[in-house]
């Protein structure tokens, strides 16, 4: 099984990654940006195909992958794969 | 208009991070993962909706956001939005 992992920054948290990344993307010919967040992707293959997989892969997503206090997390199966 | 993007290490390339992170998952109790792989995850807001965005789009995407020697990109409208 195939899970990818999003983790970005929450709206309220300040991301100077992404500011800087917007005031270069506009510095290199792409005035109309008029926002950029940076978040990590993560893609995880794991054996076998449990129900009881997915919590726990929400508890290691919670615990290990991402810092609940200024991030979120989107957890979900990768394309290519039934649901 | 909203994008995203998202970078990852090409399946050549060794990812040392993604490797620290199945170390740490299978010694916090999930020793069913197999692989993990890291990249990053950008959502990029632009004005205008123009069809000669995306060329410049895909333009920054290969000089700015990631390196084509090591690195894939893949850039798509984000969800929630028409295409």
């Amino acid at each position: 099984m195939k899970m990818k992992v999003i983790v970005t920054p929450k709206a309220a948290v300040l991301d100077p990654q992404g500011a800087a990344v917007r005031e270069a993307m506009q510095h290199l010919g792409m005035p109309e940006v008029r926002s950029v967040r940076i978040g990590k992707y993560l893609e995880i293959e794991v054996d076998g195909d449990g129900p009881e997989m997915e919590p726990r892969l929400h508890q290691l997503c919670r615990d290990l992958l991402s810092n609940p206090v200024i991030e979120d997390y989107d957890l979900s199966k990768a394309a290519g794969k039934s649901a």
